[in-house]
């Protein structure tokens, strides 16, 4: 797990996701890094309704010019437990701030799980990467689904959960809390499970300095992040007192692009399904070296000046994209 | 829920089993009712593994004379849940006993989840009755893929639970415990739900009589059943000291037939996730007046007599039937 | 266990409770028979406060014109749980109806857990016989802050449970819920537990004609258990829909008196901890005969016409008391 | 909490301990500091049976030449689990390594929680503090049993749990999961809780350097110490790898001598009772301030120095002993 690859061999992943103010980060930084190949982009209820965030994830793909990438709808509610949302966060269409565009492009449309099994049994086993930065409904209903695709698919390196930290509660993060049997599902298989969590994506702050750097970009879709990363500054500085935001989900995207810009622990990490105040928690193991047949690692730390770059390298790439704006 | 259908108008079931002895039954009594219109088999993980549990529903549906009617396999594990058979009471093929046919059935080659959501989205709203014999993984992975499945089906009329009795824990029945969370999932959806559980079933003996009813007829399928039983008494009779063995599943099917042979009473149920000693137990509340929007009933009484008629009827309708015994 | 006894070995009690309309007639039948030596009675919090309780167990021994006995107060919550009254039922004062009299015994310094070691220690190993009708707190400590008591007592012949019936949730009674840890405690030592649940107790019916026996007795004592009544009928009436009043606590004093009037049957009985619908769930196991080494026991039928016999029979014996009416 | 007092004030402890080797230690810098008046030694199952551990603290008193303070033996096992002790850490006799003198001391008569609740009682409010160093079990018991204890302890110091760190599972401590019921009750009572877990004792390492000034002390508790440490240091080192053994125990009683010497945060902190993964775990919230009415608080940072300081100044005070070896 994570060697560096040469620039000739971009990592296909598929990104599931719920933007999402730092979802949407997580999108263009894939689309705009020459070490990612974008195969499809799959939504599933979590910050907002599903409606909302596959309306956010097209909006998104409009902005940032992606074009011949499926984007399908997922789950619509946990496996379950009722359905969370996260307002305080990511305001009433979860991705609230920028003026949105008319979506330019049109919904796959097959079921988001089973666009995932299609992508991956189309593909040679091990080639595929599949990133979800959102709830897990639709890689664990896809597992079930499918079986054959956890020996097929490469990793799972996901956005969610901390071995020390939570947010949702004490010691719970919101994307695993909120379907916590689909996560379990997920750590529970055989892939290999990096957990990109809270105690990683803690680091990975928006400070002036980086929207700085963005902002002198001078793109749509860099003022674009620019407007995300406002709107999400106050939130997160009014719901949880941070003095930068946290931006998440990116954090998992790159360390596909790059695994020597986060440095990560192999550790035996499983889901509590059943405690009171530890409902969803990720609960790691560091007592001991982890066994031989461990198949999950925790995100440590991260390089906060190599991560960024990745994004504004990203955005550069990108460059300027000719959308109407709703 | 209930009144008693003319028989022009024949009911249109999807039966979701994991043959076993008494899904066999429960196959043979649906194929050979003129009240119902069998649209589909599908097979889930339970008393055996997938493979077997499918293998055993194609040669029961060879036996029975099957035609045109698809066959497609589902889950082969529980959604949350390690893998938990049965064998001491199906033995090591999950249909021990009886000589098998080669199949003379194809599978249909989609899933079975997905057979259930297209065949109920491509019939009116409510005319389609699921029936469960099972662990209930299929159903609930139907429900959530295909979220509108849910105000289409006419009623879920399934074996399992008990609300005053257990078999495979002090208070929890096989189909339920096996998968709690699949069935948290159809108890919670609106849909209304008759569950037949234990309290019903261990009603259904085959006693001497019953059985010597069957063989008089005298045909192959209705040989078939007299094996089957055969396997199933001495079962049940090891494992659990029953004197005759309870046939569960076909009561689910003998309820659609003809509701006044079963007396339900409607009464809240849900399904217990956290219980140590009750994980799995279907808690029904029978201390006051179900409240007005309560979805679900627990059947209380079987006629017996009018019951096994329904059996020896439809096997004397299938009548002989030519099969290749392997 | 419960064969007859001759009337010249009356049983050794400890009553613990917490009057409590039922309570109070568990303390005058106690009393007033023959078959009974009461030599403590003691208090814990549950159908009210500890010092409510507490205060009424005083008042109903005077009303009897109980001397010579030591009363107690107990736990004044339960061991991990917040504290849950029941005044839907008992009232405000724990036993609204009757005008109470001054209390005319003087508490006993020691704390009921100490009453109830010194008392059984004090006497002969398998003498004595406790008898809970409320809560298990006390029971429970007792039993880890001495554990030789486990071993010397009798058998613990407790009110509370229901191993098909619930009245505090769908599948759980009061006076376990309120404290499961503590019932878990008492359940799980080695000593005989018969318990008398809402199965049983459900059948105590106070109808009309017994009410109309115990008020033709014409003494004070009886005209209390009357108003006692009167209360106890609208209450269950207006919160749980009965006709009549279910005179629980009495149920288990009366099976100490006379073990024929009760039919039970020894099967496993553990208490759900866990559950999230079930939690305090008495767990009983009937799918196959107790082993050996089971002490639990249910019980089952009521003679209802000897169980009000046994009723009217104690408070005759009483027969007119001298109390100063408050 | 925790302002430097003048050593005109001894603080008035009560050493509430299952030794335990060190738990001895505990003894010993609690006996000798002039900043600590020890009222009474409690003993607990947990390291070891009630009668091991017992009979282990009657030997460290011999060996400290404690006189005049009463040793009482509490509860034999915890409220609601079965009895779980840690031979791999501390022996078959609770205090493997050195040989241990006939006690000299007699047992006081009086319960563990009688003798608690007694002192705690007999004493100003305010002025008591207890220091349990194992199971909590007979803290809950007196904080049950006698209410009124919780507004009159000053604080309990805790040798316990962890925020970030387990031992017995992966987030769970030894002294916490042995008895999770009553670490729940000790911790959800009003009084001030302060809890030295092992975030804060694995800094306290009995290196060889801190080994080798406790030899050079030259006198019988001395070297009683260094052969408690001989086997604390192999048995930590095979059974969770340790280089050196974490001293866990007497890091309470340093707080209390001198809370400058420990960091410490307000946080809420609860026991976690339901958990399949996390049974036991202290769960504290980092996320925002502690609310005004927050009783708990978590030690962080230790001064290794000055502890180990603490703990050689005791020996010297203590010096040299006379005891009958057995």
């Amino acid at each position: 797990m994570g060697a560096p690859r040469t620039s000739t061999e971009p990592r296909k992943i598929i990104l599931d996701c719920d933007p999402g103010h730092d979802d949407a980060v997580a999108i263009l930084l894939a689309h705009g890094s020459p070490g990612i190949e974008l195969l499809a982009v799959t939504t599933v209820v979590g910050n907002q309704t599903l409606a909302k965030v596959t309306k956010n994830a097209l909006a998104t793909g409009a902005i940032a010019g992606i074009t011949g990438v499926p984007f399908a709808a997922g789950c619509a509610r946990p496996l379950v437990r009722t359905i969370e949302n996260a307002p305080d966060i990511h305001g009433e269409s979860g991705m609230d701030g920028p003026a949105l565009p008319e979506p330019s492009i049109e919904l796959d449309p097959r079921h988001a799980v089973d666009l995932i099994i299609d992508t991956v049994m189309a593909h040679e086993p091990g080639t595929i990467t599949l990133v979800p930065t959102g709830g897990l409904t639709n890689i664990a209903m896809a597992a079930r689904k499918e079986p054959r695709i956890v020996e097929r698919v490469k990793e799972v390196v996901l956005m969610g959960g901390g071995y020390h930290v939570g947010n949702w509660s004490p010691v719970a993060e919101f994307n695993i809390i909120i379907d916590p049997e689909a996560a379990h599902i997920v750590f529970n298989e055989k892939w290999p499970v990096v957990m990109v969590g809270l105690d990683l994506t803690h680091q990975a702050l928006a400070t002036d300095e980086v929207v700085a750097r963005i902002e002198a970009i001078g793109t749509g879709p860099a003022r674009f992040v620019r407007e995300l990363m406002d709107f999400f500054a106050d939130a997160y500085k009014g719901a949880q007192g941070f003095e930068f935001p946290p931006v998440h989900d990116p954090c998992a995207v790159a360390y596909v692009i790059d695994p020597t810009i986060v440095t990560t622990r192999k550790v035996p990490v499983d889901i509590e399904l059943q405690g009171k105040l530890t409902l969803g928690m990720t609960v790691a193991d560091f007592r001991a070296p982890a066994p031989e047949d461990c198949n999950t690692s925790v995100a440590v730390d991260l390089d906060h000046q190599r991560f960024w770059d990745l994004v504004t390298d990203a955005l550069v790439n990108i460059g300027e994209v000719e959308v109407l704006r709703a």
